[in-house]
């Protein structure tokens, strides 16, 4: 909250439930705000109270925000990516308003204890992967996808719905699984994530019931190279750029129809993200997913979780 | 989208997916925006071209969102609850901005086609409750709620991550299932929902596994006077009021820690909200839950859906 007053401001907002937890260790279920000045003060709801014990800051439950939003200052900070243009004209308007964004930066570089957690929700997630891996010709998609649901959640929460595409349906990123019966010797992408603690999982493999199709061994070299420039001082530009040429090579560049990572924590999906125009560079401490694909007739994705360092270091020890 | 005219807009930009799905068809996976203008346009990711092909407005995919949200206009439409002030600094500055209000306004009243999506979602939702009613004694909180959700993604969605609250913990509305075992002679409340082709069903049964608590009754009877406000042209406010009445009466006020009930249709929680200062009327097609509750050292919630007419008319049909 030393941050605050390098701005020389008075106030901040913090509305975005995962800012307010890395910032208290109480994660709302519903409506918060965590007014940032000299002495902090976690507002919640009557629904919250018995959670928000857990809060390293003072806390108190209201029943009307509202009033607690009409802050008597001229300079005050909130979330811009994520306060609506409504709160803005009620409660900033006339006001400088400032970003607060050195929180979302803080929450960049992952400390010992957000990775330990990181790194259970990826032993979760691969042990539920390599699980339903061996059950997969015969079941639908969607029973293949609530399998591994249902796994994960007996140890952990969900990071998101399972994607379980097959054949002609693996070629679409955002696959919702669907009532396709899996048959030997086609492709099958698995793409889940278990959540520990609040700290998420994201993996991809995509399992071939068959030969080898063309593309696989195209992904995983251009997921290695990749990989290989997740470093701290590196461009970070130059991961995308990397996979990019292996693909360009092979003719493949345009069947790539995302970028190539992003990073992963609180949220399934943070900054920063990995594509062409990316600026800035890696810094110790990120954990980013690393995840290229080719979509044609089929698809291939390969997703792995990296911790940048001296060096990239895998998170997830799934073979491939 | 003559609602447009009506503003003499000549530009709106629809960023809500919930609200591209209601006017397009389409429901983004990813970044999507939908153009207003005398012909709309619908902008969609590359990941979601496949999908788009649904969309009953013409579509383009597109690599730079960014360059499409420069419109050369003076007054602009956006949906104000959602878009950031980011985006407002970024493609709005300087132009006259308008509330897109009436999307979510239109979305209030369902259509036939719509309720019939929410009635399917409730009798999947009923049905599976029905089926881990009878399997609570000896079971983990967290494994009844696995089960449950599973259940449900057998044949529909999920509306959101089940509740499964037993005896002390039923005393915390939002409570997350945990490992806690339950007892014969507890207090159950299960809170949960399917979703059918992108709408939602929100029950809750509170089970009593030994005698009735002394605030089953009073709940109950709250839930019954206030679902009888739901009719066209009453006062919103006066089911929430009712409920609160009958609370007040046993002296429980106070233990009741939520408003009365929400719209529910492409969003769990969506406008109206029934609580003691809402403004305006009931009217017809309007989709609604009524759950009050009360949270002492248990908690006790019913809720149901309710169609508003001429009369309140209950969506949901299990049993309490």
């Amino acid at each position: 909250m030393d941050k605050l007053s390098e701005k020389v401001l008075e106030y901040g907002i913090v509305l975005k439930p995962e800012n307010i937890y890395y910032l208290t260790g109480f994660f709302p279920t519903t409506k918060a705000a965590l007014l940032l000045k000299e002495e902090p003060l976690l507002l919640v709801s009557k629904m919250d109270q018995r959670f928000a014990e857990t809060s390293t800051v003072e806390f108190k439950a209201v029943e009307k925000f509202e009033v607690e939003f009409n802050l008597k200052c001229s300079k005050i900070g909130v979330e811009k990516k994520f306060v609506s243009i409504e709160f803005y004209e009620k409660h900033l308007k006339g006001k400088e308003v400032h970003d607060l964004g050195f929180i979302e930066e803080m929450r960049k570089h992952k400390e010992k204890g957000e990775i330990k957690k990181m790194k259970r929700a990826a032993r979760i997630t691969e042990e539920v992967m390599k699980s339903v891996a061996g059950e997969l010709v015969g079941k639908e998609e969607r029973e293949i996808a609530s399998l591994a649901e249902f796994k994960i959640k007996e140890k952990a929460e969900l990071a998101f719905n399972a994607i379980v595409a097959a054949e002609e349906n693996s070629a679409i990123p955002h696959y919702t699984p669907g009532d396709k019966k899996i048959n030997a010797g086609e492709v099958v992408i698995i793409d889940m994530g278990a959540q520990a603690e609040h700290y998420n999982a994201d993996v991809t493999r995509t399992l071939c019931l068959g030969n080898e199709p063309e593309f696989y061994p195209i992904v995983l070299e251009a997921q290695r190279v990749a990989i290989k420039e997740c470093y701290a001082g590196n461009e970070m530009k130059n991961a995308d750029l990397a996979a990019r040429e292996v693909l360009r090579e092979y003719g493949c560049e345009e069947y790539f129809l995302h970028s190539t990572g992003h990073g992963i924590g609180l949220e399934v999906h943070e900054p920063p993200r990995l594509y062409k125009e990316a600026t800035g560079r890696f810094e110790e401490g990120m954990v980013i997913t690393v995840e290229p694909g080719i979509y044609k007739d089929y698809g291939i994705r390969i997703e792995d979780m990296v911790l940048v360092g001296k060096k990239a270091k895998l998170l997830t020890k799934l073979e491939k």
